[in-house]
């Protein structure tokens, strides 16, 4: 896919604050053809889904981006292009950091809807959102009702959960206990937290049976359990290396919180009412962020929405590795 | 309950280390008479069942303090009287820190025979452990198992699983993000990081329902969720200000690691198949760190364990809560 660049005079946030200049960072297929595909990306990925969700997006892939002009923008606070608290404050030349204004998940809406204004395009034919991307998803189909044909909401949620906003905050307690977070002098500060942090989000995004199955100690013998410590250290250390900081996540984190479709909507059945997109709601049944009796219970406020339950050993993560499942469901539908 | 101190002349650690003098608190009935019921607590908890349980021991209640003699001891390496790495070594006057021998839940269990052999009971009743307290029960069951005529193991496993040892690896990263953890020179060092373990732990010790009953938004046009995220924040300080340390806490996840009843036994299912107790093992339909599924497989390689499954709205926690339904299931075995 082709990265592309826009670039926003003012950016008036949700939560308080303005930007003279915003940039929007996002991918699309090399040509304008065939039906628009809009993917929105989850919490630590980037705007070119080939590179995140490589079973599903490429040439002759499910999602074809040689058939298909698939869209996905980067959303705002991310370090991966679209402006946040790791871009460079014009005014000082160091990151904004702390002095980034917050960021909500109808801001980051507000930037797609923005791309799409500059792209021209009149009509979604489908709109998919996994996890926070599923957030933005739903944000934007109850925002812009007519511009969807249809939508694919999963492993996701109208509305931030007490659960998934108790896990949020554990990660931020993580990031503020490194000392070298505040004040916040480089993007390197708060990268221990930030491992712990991605450390304890892997063990919300897995589960008891996938644990079990791929990181069992090989010796029955071992006086310490190592080996799914190790992998938590890893999967930490994972996120640092491909270039993520601490400010960004805490940023997303805080994104998180933010969202409620229901927000001065009369609540979330009342929003969820208004979508018009033919609309297909999945969980994974391991899913411990978003448990599927929880989504079962919102997709029904969607009028005319189809639910259905995937399969996964693997929790939340089952978005990602089940793409078999997935590319049954959306077929069919 | 009356607290006790037996002072050890010496203590072999299973990991390696010695001490000559290894102090371990104990609390008992006032007097010696009735049945003799043995309870094991939790990672944080104390000697004092009544503090800790009170809706299950005390006189006039289910373990009746006045009828019957109950004995519980404070685990190596607890900050509650027991010796740990914030006990004050001798040699130096100050807490042994990182100079405690690692603990292991064998090192706890030969601590609690050290006890039964001062008071000279020759026989228990019942043994009793949930969560990591099963740990020690389980484990004392198979070391020695013609000591018990009942055992109750509830919400517990013989073995620690990937995925707890994965949330355990998660909480010592927390502590070791906080600067002040190392080098240890104040056990007020890596607070901010014991904090955030402690709120990581309560996620897996609840669940997605729990929190969603208590900790529900009060308003429906908040920006950013909050309430859930200052429980998080109430629990960490809580248990600072009961005199937690990060340094027992780091050894506690350490002997956590430590735990399986197979090791040079031949694995979990042989050392279970030695327990000669009356066994009732019981799980809790939402714990996610101890799953039902996973606790009826190994509760059937103990000869005639009876296996009950309890239901509860607050995952893990629900060894504490459900009362009622513990009472029961007791009763009638």
């Amino acid at each position: 896919m082709i990265r592309h660049e826009l670039i926003l005079d003012g950016f008036a946030f949700e939560a308080g604050g303005w930007l003279d200049r915003v940039k929007v960072v996002y991918h699309t297929s090399p040509e304008r053809r065939g039906r628009v595909v809009w993917i929105c990306h989850a919490l630590t990925a980037n705007s070119d889904p080939e590179d995140w969700w490589p079973e599903m997006v490429g040439p002759g892939k499910f999602f074809d981006t040689e058939r298909d002009y698939i869209v996905c923008v980067n959303i705002l606070a991310s370090p991966y292009g679209s402006s946040g608290p790791a871009s460079d404050d014009p005014v000082t030349g160091r990151p904004y950091f702390f002095d980034f204004p917050a960021v909500t998940v109808r801001d980051m809406v507000a930037a797609m809807a923005a791309v799409r204004r500059e792209l021209a395009i009149e009509r979604i034919d489908l709109l998919v959102g996994s996890s926070i991307g599923g957030f933005q998803a739903v944000e934007w189909a109850v925002t812009e009702p007519d511009l969807f044909d249809w939508a694919a909401f999963i492993a996701t949620s109208p509305r931030v959960s007490p659960y998934l906003s108790a896990g949020i905050e554990t990660q931020r307690m993580a990031l503020e206990a490194d000392a070298t977070f505040r004040p916040a002098t480089s993007l390197a500060g708060g990268t221990a937290g930030l491992r712990c942090a991605r450390a304890q989000a892997l063990i919300s995004y897995r589960c008891f049976e996938g644990y079990g199955l791929t990181q069992a100690e090989a010796d029955d013998d071992t006086l310490f359990a190592s080996r799914a410590a190790s992998y938590e250290r890893y999967q930490g250390e994972k996120l640092v290396r491909r270039g993520f900081d601490a400010y960004s996540y805490y940023y997303l984190c805080n994104a998180v919180d933010s969202h409620n479709v229901g927000r001065g909507r009369g609540g979330v059945a009342a929003a969820l009412g208004r979508i018009r997109a033919k609309t297909v709601v999945a969980s994974i049944d391991t899913d411990c962020i978003f448990p599927p009796a929880e989504i079962e219970v919102w997709a029904s406020c969607i009028p005319g929405a189809v639910y259905k339950r995937l399969t996964s050993s693997f929790g939340h993560d089952g978005f990602l590795l089940e793409t078999e499942q997935l590319k049954q469901l959306l077929c069919k539908y």
